[in-house]
């Protein structure tokens, strides 16, 4: 697959030339220097890196070294050159201004919080807050998020984001039909109407979603209609249905008559809307919808060729318990302070596996955040006063149009007009070609009419141009600002309710919490966002040893090309010739990750590794269907596997059988062997993760594969622990047909505190064919699925991330990672052996990226649970390891490459101290409930205390080590009570919090 | 004075239209919103603004509002439109690539440095670090500057940064005269013999302020005159010398000789030189140099068109107590602990008035710390390999020219080479006239010569570039980048030392302290940053009460075109036709300043509010002499004038005059008119500060000044109040002939910790023709003074910030400015005046912006000092105010109006907290030495202390108000003891400190 488009013109000189770049990134992105990897590769025993690396991983899965040439590998390019080429990729897209709308908008993003949120490493760099003690600062804000979609909604729950609005509607269907007593279904139907002027891509969404589920998606004739088709399919078979409020064409429909019938017979009913225009619309939550979802951008993010950005999700109290995502609450800590922690056990390691409904993990909290601080920076007056702008100034476009002869479909509006341009004598292929003259892109609907979305961005001039495209097709002369002006005073805009719906009109007030009424001033938000961040552990403060979570550096270069307009300012829907930037960039990313995967096909659509598993599945289902073999339906799971990934076999329809491991930790190759040959008629895949969860390069992985596809299955390798193998081995090669990256991983994208990420998904040439495609943009393979994101390229925006690492590494920068990867965990796992269990190695002893030390000894020795370990791990000013999983009583630790060798050796002395301060409980020198463990973390208040009656010290408490009087990340809470917070679920911010 | 050029077309709606933008800046720059203002005013007894207003401001020099009409006012732009306009006028600029040198390279910034300090506003932000234990971060990071200096110089003092090379150079001079016996001045005459391959603007610098110090400039004849030149002026009359190294035409010249004679007459040896030739070179500090100066731009710096950069400078032992500028020295806490802070005095507070050489205050705090962490990041290994490459290209550069024929003047060199491009028969003109078409700047030296100068950024194809230019005017095929990299090969550049001059070559070690060998790679770098950033107090935890320093907002809108690599890339000398971005820029600029001081002309180019009295003195000095009057040498200065005052009149030659007030504060018209009198044959200027430094609007203003010219002299008003003014009155109009304004105080340009600042100066028509030129760029008046700085336009990329805050306030933001700047301070003064003493008033109770409050009685009651106070709030989480200026017993306040009124109340508050824990102490409850105040502040260590015998609580020392326990930014270190460190001065960083 050679390059689309040949990279930039320029010299690449061998690198004992005196032109050599000095500015080459390896260097920077890894941490332990030169001198330091001879130090750890000798403390291992071992003389070179390649004799390390041969007893880690097996020769016979090794592949030859990626290159560095731009035919058969990758060059690197250095931090500059990198940044010139981004220029240029950047200028190949054309900023045109698009009015396409369905559910993308241009977006405004205020520069205080562009600069403080999202180009902040403080923010972007932070984990999912699962250490909530070190997390209360985007807890605070995300629960703001939440608030806004509560008060917007007007219904009493919201989790902390999903992927996009497409995949939002799906979770919503899959949650009604999870919430519809099963015996409703006596038809042995489970139909899920939907409104035909939901956005196609949400319907094309669902219709991918609703297969695996069993429900038959029916879109209904027309709008008029629904009342009569809920009837029709009565208590017998309607588990749901779906409207949108605006609708895709802009109509704001009355759905309270269909709402009622739909729950008449105990369905549910799902509303997908738009949080601008519910701060004039009566909510969904109003009248009566069970669950309102819907895409956050507009509030303040770029719209980024379709991502990523934060779809809300809310629901009725009654539906609570089971709704997908993450969900913050408030709760308290052990001194009884306030605290916010994630509620509801809404965390990977508890997906409900072959039960779920839902896999999701990755969401979007850096863009809920922005979102959350938008409507903070505006307050209730400020969004009210920026819907107010945008509704009247498509009251005069409508008004001019009209005059022109030009009629407007919908009756109603907010933002959107349908217009049908055949009344005025005209074809729409006319009106977009002169559109498209003026840099303007309309939404295309078809060949007699077109649609019209306004936003914050436009100002006069832009509707000016925008009614001069008309103006000009009807052979007029073109009009100035100033004559809309003057229609404006003449229409006398004052009026605050939506044209034509004065019935729906929001009588309620939204955000009147303090939050969104005090940070309005620049200095004020600016403030608060620092207070937040000041909360918050990130990798600016020190390592986060997340096992399969790949903490590494973000670096700023690969991160400066996001905020440009040319990536940012881009409508998914946009004709593709006018973003041949990101089709450069897309296609190279694309070729190399299948050039590092060691497959000959990628797709980066599914924007999260678990969205990319339910990919991955759906393409091998189709692979089987094209082979007749449709019925392919058991899905082999190890039991190590991670929960996403017997719940993403659930949701394509698959049976879960599980195998066994063997106890060293590898794959039970027996048990595999029997339960392929026991299904292999029915055989459909079989999900492994390679390197295995438990940090170790399978032995057997080879011959697992083979069984798998003498018995008829494909192979699902699961990618999350790719940074161990990249350059050394591949996923393709140890026998994998299809796999997903977690490039939010492997490839650098930050975890922005809980998502974006993107899942791409690679895979051999049998099933390329089958990549997904997009109903609105073709994409994918020639005979392919449907969409499994809202947008064409999912998250397009981020990929510039993974792109540019890639680059600058080059072939062989990305294998030294994988070494240094490897090195960095062998050396803490050699280090602590004499102190810890480490739970698996391979036979030469050796773990892979990452290590999965055994805590559980110590709950019987001494009645620590490794929740003590993580807890007091913060007293020295730790980010705590992947905890209880995949085992239950263990630390899966993974350092990465980019950690300097003093900050492993930092947090090695930690483990070494904390196991001192076990045997002293141990030898029973401290008490076995009141001691440092059970009582961590130690916030700076335990400091003021002025009774100190536990047996240890303050200092001891907060300063086990000496470094950390020079500096240390002090928990801002104590210990989180999670019981009390689920007990009594809050999950909206009060109304008198106040932060000074 | 219309615009130069129309700004961009756009349409401009009146403020009821449905199309007024809604992102406007005004209610985000402003802290007190509507309600809060209402309070306000209700609080002080008004009914309305205007009311109050006219109560502050004597009706009798208000002028009319400022307008918001392009023609005769400043229309207001939303953020958005200014970013638009900002992109067009940046567009505006061409990018050529500039190989001109003299001081100014292409600097690659490490991205991570640009995104995390540069853009940064907890670097930004931040004031001078006057308060010691709020600001260790950037202490450090301005002593790892000092130790660049000091290791790379080889001399054993270096400050934190000067304003220029040029101004760097003459501070350099002067401090020679402070240095040098009078009694050698045998002959009257006071001679600086100056080599004349110093750069031709340094040079001008020179003559500029030579004759202020009655010093003869003497430029030699020629270099190797200068040993006889010095021995004819011998003991009688030299005071110093200067050589650059490497020259401007890139020798390394062989200054030993000459040093040791110059020396020999008890004369003192000033160096120009450039840090990274030094990584390279024998240090001049090593052959005997005294003093070495140059600019560290090209660590990591934008060239930005001249400025802002860090200048710096560094001395002998001998010369150290004299050194101009801010030094930073290691000293002790009062726990014992090692701490940082301003050494030996070097505040403004310490200028030495009339009897002082030098006069500056701002410097360049931002780009010095920008440049130690370039430093930090590539450590010297890493810098020594960059010099290397440019070294080594330089020589494939010179084998190439010389090969078609070109002669290099330059017998040795760097990075710099001076081309005969007679000898291949051409001229310089053709030269550039084929350099500039392929987008290429070269020096522009004389008809025959031309320079080029090469630097990190040059790349193959760069360096093919060049060389082309030359094939072609050959008549020659352009070669490829590979002809030039087999010369490389062919040349064996392994060769470490400078061409030609391997007797210079640099043998002592540099930067082997751990700092410089430990933060290499980008996780590291981060962190550090991090580290020290969260030592510092800045605008982003609260408030900077600093009186006279304006702490406002300094938004992101304004902020963002800085970092564009269209203002960021241009060198300063490169033909203006490809600077009409930044012509545009700085004309707009220039009239909307000269609009609201009341002045007709303008000019930016003094880059600091001391170096704009300098120059305004310069341009009296100058219109005095074109009317026969040069004679005229008496300043009058009241004083309470800020020390800069004086020391600018001392500069310029001027005898300075004291000025008495009266006991209410106001100026002693009496006083005045009796030294005016008396003086009127010599009297040359009145400088005088309004609104006063004491807070109030002189009533006796306009008499004043009639008084003045009366006699004969012209009325210098310092602007650095005009925060309290701007649209209400203005500096003309209260009488005023010429004034600097503060772009870093009313205008918005952020402190950054101690500067970039720009002090443009503005005068009346009479005086513009004086305004300064520059030598390379001519600019300025008609029959202007010399340049004042080494850029034609000073900090010339800085610009951008004042340039879009004036853009997007219009004139009735900028008015409204003022309004809330007073109304908040005289909130302050209201709610306060039942517990502190408000010094002064006028007579209607009210102060202007800043209110100075007087302490000077808990001395006798409590024994407590300013100081004590200023530590003690800090443990309330604020910045202190300025402390003992202008009175020494008093504070002065300033708020701004960017503080919301809930901060302003969190300070009243503390502040009245204060006074309850003073009355303890009076009223005998608490211990006159051992209490809260002389202990303060209390850093987080106080917690740990097992023993707490002191009277009052932990929580009394570090929560004294209930709000902190939210929201608390704590003091690093205990208080500092300033003695200890000046006895012991410690002015660079020690060989093993570590940070983790
Ligand atoms: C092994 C494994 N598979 C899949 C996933 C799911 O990826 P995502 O969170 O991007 O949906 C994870 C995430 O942690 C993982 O560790
Ligand atoms: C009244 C006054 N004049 C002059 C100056 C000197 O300005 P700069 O620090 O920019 O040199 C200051 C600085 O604080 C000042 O307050
Ligand atoms: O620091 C002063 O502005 O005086």
């Amino acid at each position: 697959q050679p390059h689309p488009y040949p990279p930039s013109a320029s010299y690449h000189p061998s690198t004992s030339s005196v032109f050599t770049p000095l500015d080459t990134f390896l260097p920077r992105h890894l941490g332990p220097r030169d001198a330091d990897v001879k130090d750890m590769l000798s403390a291992l025993g071992y003389k070179d890196m390649d004799s390390f690396i041969n007893e880690c991983i097996p020769k016979d899965v090794r592949v030859s070294p990626l290159s560095d040439n731009d035919a058969d590998g990758i060059r690197p390019m250095s931090e500059l050159e990198l940044r010139r080429r981004a220029e240029e990729v950047a200028g190949m897209n054309k900023g045109m201004k698009s009015y396409i709308g369905m559910g993308y908008h241009n977006a405004i993003v205020p520069p205080v919080i562009q600069r403080n949120v999202l180009e902040n490493p403080a923010w972007y760099t932070a984990y999912t807050p699962y250490s909530p003690e070190q997390a209360q600062g985007r807890l605070e804000s995300l629960i703001n998020f939440q608030t806004v979609i509560i008060s917007l909604t007007s219904l009493p729950i919201a989790n902390a984001s999903l992927l996009d609005e497409g995949t939002a509607a799906a979770e919503g269907m899959a949650m009604c039909l999870a919430n519809v007593p099963k015996a409703k279904f006596t038809k042995g139907k489970k139909v899920f109407l939907v409104s035909p002027t939901v956005a196609p891509q949400t319907i094309e969404v669902l219709k991918t979603r609703a297969s695996g589920f069993g429900i038959e998606l029916r879109v209904a004739k027309s709008n008029e209609s629904l009342e009569e088709e809920v009837e029709e399919l009565g208590e017998a078979g309607l588990m749901g249905a779906m409207v949108q409020y605006p609708d895709v064409n802009g109509e704001v429909g009355q759905w309270e008559g269909v709402t009622k019938k739909v729950k008449g017979t105990g369905a549910k009913m799902v509303v997908a809307s738009d949080l601008l225009a519910l701060t004039m619309l009566k909510p969904p939550g109003e009248w009566g919808a069970d669950i309102v979802c819907g895409n956050s951008q507009r509030f303040g993010v770029p719209v980024g060729y379709g991502g990523p950005h934060a779809a809300f999700f809310s629901c009725t109290d009654e539906l609570k318990r089971k709704m997908p995502g993450r969900l913050v609450g408030l709760s308290k800590g052990a001194r009884g302070e306030p605290a916010y922690r994630l509620a509801l056990q809404t965390r990977e390691q508890h997906i409900r596996r072959e039960k779920a409904t839902s896999n999701v993990c990755t969401a979007q909290a850096l863009l809920a955040n922005m979102a959350a601080m938008y409507a903070v920076y505006h307050g209730p007056a400020g969004l009210r006063r920026i819907a107010g702008k945008v509704h009247a100034l498509t009251r005069i476009l409508a008004s001019s149009l009209e005059s022109l002869g030009f009629e407007i479909v919908n009756k109603t509006y907010f933002d959107t007009l349908t217009v049908n341009v055949k009344a005025a004598g005209l074809g729409a292929a006319h009106v977009h070609a002169a559109s498209v003259q003026a840099g303007i892109n309309f939404r295309r609907i078809d060949e007699n009419s077109i649609g019209i979305t306004l936003d914050e961005s436009v100002g006069p001039l832009d509707l000016t141009d925008i009614v001069n495209v008309f103006y000009q097709l009807k052979g007029k002369a073109a009009i100035e600002p100033d004559v809309l002006d003057r229609l404006a005073t003449e229409m006398d805009l004052s009026a605050s309710s939506v044209d034509g719906v004065s019935s729906l009109g929001r009588s309620t007030p939204f955000l009147q919490q303090s939050v969104f009424n005090k940070h309005h001033s620049e200095t004020d938000m600016l403030r608060y966002m620092m207070h937040l961040q000041e909360k918050d552990y990130s990798l600016v403060h020190g390592m986060i040893p997340l096992g399969s979570c790949t903490m590494k550096l973000n670096s700023t270069s690969a991160m400066v090309p996001l905020s440009w307009k040319e990536f940012g300012g881009i409508h998914p829907f946009a004709p593709v010739d006018q973003a041949k930037g990101y089709e450069v960039l897309i296609n190279e990313l694309e070729r190399d990750l299948s050039l590092v995967t060691g497959y000959d096909a990628t797709s980066v659509q599914p924007n999260s590794g678990a969205s990319g598993e339910y990919a991955g599945l759906k393409v091998i289902q189709a692979f089987h269907e094209s082979k007749g073999q449709g019925h392919r339906n058991v899905c082999l799971i190890p039991l190590s596997a991670h929960g996403t990934n017997p719940a993403s076999a659930a949701m394509v329809g698959y049976k879960v059988v599980p195998i066994k491991a063997l106890a060293d930790g590898s794959l039970d190759l027996e048990d595999l062997r029997e339960k392929a040959t026991k299904h292999k008629d029915d055989l459909a895949s079989f999900m492994v993760t390679y390197p295995s969860t438990f940090g170790v390069f399978e032995e057997g992985i080879e011959e697992a594969c083979q069984i798998v596809h003498d018995n008829g299955g494909q192979v699902y390798v699961d990618g999350a622990n790719c940074n161990s193998l990249v350059g050394l081995t591949s996923l393709g090669r140890v026998g994998g047909d299809v796999s997903h990256t977690n490039l939010h991983k492997t490839f650098s994208i930050p975890h922005g505190g809980g998502g974006p990420g993107i899942g791409p998904i690679s895979c051999k040439s049998h099933l390329a064919p089958f990549l997904p495609t997009h109903s609105i943009i073709p994409t994918g393979g020639s005979t392919p699925i449907p969409a499994v994101s809202a947008a064409p390229w999912g998250s397009a925006s981020i990929n510039t991330i993974s792109w540019a690492y890639i680059k600058m590494l080059g072939g062989s920068g990305l294998t030294d990672v994988s070494r240094i990867a490897l090195l960095s965990a062998n050396y803490i796992a050699h280090r602590l052996a004499p102190y810890y269990n480490i739970r698996f190695t391979n036979r030469n002893g050796r773990v892979a990226h990452e290590c999965l030390i055994d805590l559980g000894e110590f709950e019987k020795s001494a009645g620590l649970k490794v929740t003590d370990f993580s807890k007091r791990l913060q007293d020295y000013s730790f980010h705590p390891p992947t905890a209880q999983w995949p085992i239950s009583t263990c630390w899966l630790i993974e350092p990465t490459e980019s950690e300097p060798k003093h900050e492993l050796d930092r947090f090695i002395d930690a483990l070494i101290a904390m196991r001192k301060e076990v045997d002293l409980i141990v030898d029973g020198k401290a008490d076995k409930e009141n001691n440092v463990f059970k009582h961590a973390p130690h916030p700076l208040a335990v400091l003021l205390d002025d009774k100190w009656d536990r047996p240890y010290s303050k200092q001891t408490a907060v300063y086990p080590v000496a470094g950390l009087r020079k500096s240390k990340f002090w928990p801002s809470v104590s210990r989180l009570d999670d019981a009390a917070g689920d007990l009594n679920l809050i999950c909206e911010c009060g109304s008198t919090e106040d932060y000074a």
